[in-house]
């Protein structure tokens, strides 16, 4: 018999360990619990502040079975996770959130029905099996889109921009002429998420909308407050809510909303959900009484979920790559709160760090 | 050469493994920075949130030697380490605070005689190198005072009440006949604490000072702000200040001093001096924009200091032994940021985490 609702000592998986897993397992450590990192690389920045470590690859079930076996409870900081791992995981402990919640978010398509199907608005989409089904969904779509594979995409990987005069079948054989969906291209206001927590006993916190700005597809900065007007802020906590809800989501979730503007006010369209902390979440760390870090541990833990009050406005940026050598000047700047990953190697487009610029502490 | 300045990536050695250098160790990883520590125990919760650990004696010189090979600076969680080991570290690489502080911390008539010597006041003392010299120092400073031995003292530990009718002799053999002092017993308002830190270059940054609440002479509870008035805060940073300067100090210290009363009004007497993060510090964790335990550490790396702005009104409480059991009340409670130190054993009088209730978060 499995217990639902661990206790401090207990120890926690944690499947992947890159930044999101060493910053899980730090929270883990300020709660008592002692965590298990399992990953594919030995080089890893999680391992070194996780007591234990597994380093085999993703499929290999002995190597799991051992992991399994020193753990209460599993979570997972990337959803790429084989459906069989998962499934062979849950099948020993609990996995929070659910293996289902994973196979859901790891489908661009299956994921776009679920949220259409609970009647959440999303960009126009049609499902791309081969180039014809391209052909018809541009027509259907219309030109600029975006074709983008339906599995193992993140950071503007597999994806391309259809745009007028785009050769289709070059486009599909771009991407590998894997299952793929269309999406309409949105020409956004801005991009806002919504990082949340559902706890094991259905209570859902979430913490100030932020916005987000992009570059090169990925995440430069969050800003908090969002600049949402407090009814459309309501709005889109109802939509990550109905989300969970509708998913029986333990843990914190991110999702992704364009704000969009037509003659009828402002929309919302949920663009992606993220089943995971997630790097729009990272200000929490200092800016709000609970970190999502810690906020994910209690709800996986069954504990009650903490305050996502924030201390007041701020803005969050990624140091990708070589911005980390900006690492004295950041920590010389008064409201900065700089927290470096311990990867040795800045490669362009590598998450180093963060910083978090806490603007009524720049006085 | 040995860089006195060093940078993300670099790896601080830690001499003591207990709850301090386990936080310690958290916030190293934050930074970017690896950590090692040194601990004569294999249970100390620091050593599973630590890249390395070095388990052996303080005297250990061939441990040592191993430690120190490791690290690109040293540092310490509690004072009371062995005079040969700080040296021979000293030797190797830099140790900040440097050894002289520690020896002359380690010895209450050394610390005494040097907070006088700057002018700055403390409760009467003498010092009591046999029984003998304990009649004078009674004849002179009165009862109540105190006997403290001057070394190896804490939380109560190594000291005894002179109260009308204690017998002296048994009084100075309770304390196994040790060089020891006698300190007048201050009918003080309250205890207070300067928290601040000096930086390498001789920036020093304060905290705001928390109001202490000691039960049998362990602290209870840290509640900021203190309710001084500015100038006498101002008054209590200065002491600080002087001190830190005198003794040329890198990283966090913690004084203690105490508020008396008399008819001139409100006078702040030196207590004593922690050279190290202290426990009236913890609450920076989550109520201000820089940890004690990040900026201890920013010191003796010859970073730049961080902001010690507060988030507002707060208190924080420690949990020794059997408190712990309420961690599921605490964490329940909104604005209650709980840290459990992953000790095993809930033993009288051990301190086995803290919670901090930030105020402004409780509705």
């Amino acid at each position: 018999m499995v217990e639902q609702t661990l206790a401090p000592g207990a120890r926690v998986g944690i499947v992947g360990g890159g930044q999101l897993g060493r910053m899980l397992a730090l929270a883990a450590a300020r709660l008592g619990l002692s965590s298990h990192i399992f990953t594919d690389r030995d080089d890893d920045p999680a391992i070194e502040v996780a007591g234990r470590a597994c380093v085999a690859p993703y499929d290999d079930e002995r190597a799991l079975a051992r992991f399994v076996a020193e753990v209460d409870v599993v979570t997972y900081e990337f959803e790429n996770i084989p459906a069989g791992a998962a499934a062979f995981l849950d099948s020993q402990k609990p996995v929070r959130p659910s293996p289902r919640v994973l196979a859901l978010t790891q489908d661009r398509l299956i994921e776009k029905n679920f949220i259409a199907g609970l009647g959440i608005e999303v960009a126009p989409y049609a499902q791309v099996d081969d180039a014809g089904a391209l052909a018809r969904a541009v027509a259907q779509i219309g030109r600029p889109s975006i074709l983008k594979t339906r599995r193992f995409g993140y950071d503007g990987k597999g994806q391309t921009l259809i745009r007028l005069g785009s050769d289709l079948a070059t486009a599909f054989r771009s991407l590998g002429g894997q299952p793929s969906i269309l999406e309409g291209f949105i020409p956004f206001r801005c991009e806002v998420s919504v990082v949340a927590a559902r706890g094991l006993d259905g209570d859902f916190v979430a913490w100030d909308i932020g916005r987000n700005v992009h570059e090169h597809h990925i995440l430069a900065t969050t800003t908090v407050p969002a600049g949402l007007s407090a009814e459309l802020a309501a709005r889109a906590v109802d939509k990550a809510r109905r989300i969970a809800e509708a998913l029986d989501y333990v843990g914190v979730l991110a999702v992704e909303m364009f704000v969009v503007e037509d003659s009828a006010g402002l929309r919302l369209l949920v663009n992606e959900i993220a089943p995971r902390v997630h790097n729009s979440g990272h200000w929490t760390l200092d800016g709000s009484v609970t970190s999502q870090f810690e906020q994910h541990l209690r709800a996986v833990c069954g504990f009650p979920l903490g305050s996502a009050r924030a201390h007041g406005p701020l803005e969050m940026r990624n140091l990708i790559g070589d911005d980390i050598f900006r690492w004295r000047e950041l920590l010389a700047r008064k409201g900065a709160c700089l927290h470096l990953y311990g990867k040795s190697e800045p490669r362009p487009g590598r998450k180093m760090g963060h910083v978090t610029l806490l603007r009524d502490a720049e006085n």
